[in-house]
């Protein structure tokens, strides 16, 4: 695979993501947040594009690709941070299937989670600065680490902790970091459920489908965070019901507007849908 | 501006279009039509943009650009056709950008013109190639030159008609000829036109006003061959009474409803807005 392919490829998993709708509480081609709107997400999956290419060209390392990716996507667009989930996700996942000889998902999964583990005290860093500029919100109460505070750099150094120690402490509560040291079972997963619902034909489906799947599965961190525990596991059961109930189109349309009324917006699983999106395109999903 | 930067700019120009809504009788973020849907025009930017790229480098010939777009356009999507229209007007335009030393609208149209009258007898025949390669709809009954014959490019090459010869035999009847060998002036006055309705801050609206702006002007190249001159010189009597009324919104949608029960579909006036999206985007539109 060439570096233009792998970078397409991911490219396209951003732009599907996006698009795809019922997607309850998330923007997608019909529902705007009120300062990022759909529009600022296709603006940000075209700025990352060149990011994406030399990921999978292996000449940066993840830290700092995950920083050029995130000030990229917000230099093309005025809606602030779009992509910063998802970039986190994808960066280490590029890397892998640039570095991978064989277009294999299991390998290149295997691959990013060694990536990952290799990651330096300068990775850390990078990424650091990359939350300040996407103004992310993140737990401001975890003692351990706290990537707001000023101090943070020095900190990092003065530990020694590499991306992977940092991505640890957060793997506590954060659904991305997760992921990220956890070695992607939930993004291989929803890969696997995309190119099952796929096979229906109709790719916005499949993608709507894969995230109401994740979100049955997995509390989501944005959700936890910002709504506490009972909204988290009400939200969880909600999709629940979707999914054993068969997709219903009507009961995610109510289940969507109820989400976006209240302003609960399921982000990392949005962003695991996005990278398993890539991991599916390189496994031959097509439309 | 670098290859990156040209190449982002008319991907996201592509995007724009294919998302922007109402356009009457065209696919946008809420319309398929049949065969290809929204998401077959996703596949197809992101597919496009090593081509783009190549052609700001200026490592490749109008024709070959034009063939190679539409070749990878098709690769990526099963949908058919997607930009081929769009891309005729793209390749040059994106090339001259690439050529040109200051980032200035004038000059890259003109540089655009240039590069078209220069054109060969080779970058004709791909051309030829990408219309069969594109199964493009074509008025079959222009003797002068039947694009779709089969002995099309032993006759050009007998001929020795230029890629500029050609066009300018179509342009008596085909809106995205006479852009081609006109200079670009329609491509200009949208460019314009989408600069000042994207003051509003609404990129969405911005599209669709610039699009009836457009389809008020001038008939489309499509609606006339698929359905004659009197649905046409009707589409654009429509078009300038909600251009005149002040865009309402309610009549926009009116309008896209009857074109799309039947089936008419301006798609000249698309690909012209896709490459007038280019030029603004270059000269500083952002949202």
């Amino acid at each position: 695979m060439n570096d233009d392919y792998i970078a397409r490829s991911a490219q396209l998993a951003l732009l599907l993501e996006v698009s795809a709708y019922p997607k309850p509480g998330n923007v997608d081609r019909t529902h705007d947040f009120t300062d990022t709107s759909y529009e600022h997400f296709i603006a940000s999956s075209v700025a990352v594009y060149p990011v994406l290419r030399e990921a999978a060209a292996g000449v940066l390392g993840v830290g700092e690709l995950i920083r050029a990716g995130v000030e990229e996507s917000m230099t093309w667009q005025r809606g602030g941070n779009t992509h910063f989930g998802a970039l986190l996700l994808l960066m280490p996942l590029t890397m892998a299937a640039g570095a991978c000889e064989r277009n294999d998902m299991q390998e290149i999964l295997s691959k990013a989670a060694e990536l990952m583990r290799n990651t330096g005290v300068d990775d850390a860093i990078e990424v650091y600065k990359a939350f300040s500029t996407g103004k992310v919100k993140v737990q401001r109460d975890v003692p351990e680490f706290d990537v707001m505070a000023e101090d943070s750099v020095n900190e990092l150094r003065e530990k020694g902790l590499s991306l992977y120690d940092v991505l640890t402490i957060s793997a506590s509560y954060d659904l991305i970091s997760r992921e990220l040291v956890g070695g992607f079972d939930k993004t291989f997963a929803c890969a696997e459920q995309l190119n099952n619902f796929a096979d229906t034909g109709d790719i916005n489906e499949a993608v709507s489908h894969a995230y109401l799947w994740l979100l049955s599965e997995t509390e989501d961190t944005f959700v936890k965070m910002g709504f506490g525990a009972k909204t988290s596991r009400y939200v969880q059961e909600r999709a629940k019901a979707i999914v054993t109930g068969g997709y219903e189109l009507n009961e995610i349309e109510e289940f969507d507007e109820e989400l976006i009324r209240d302003g609960i917006n399921p982000g990392s699983t949005a962003d695991i849908i996005a990278a398993a999106l890539f991991i599916a395109i390189l496994d031959g999903l097509r439309f």
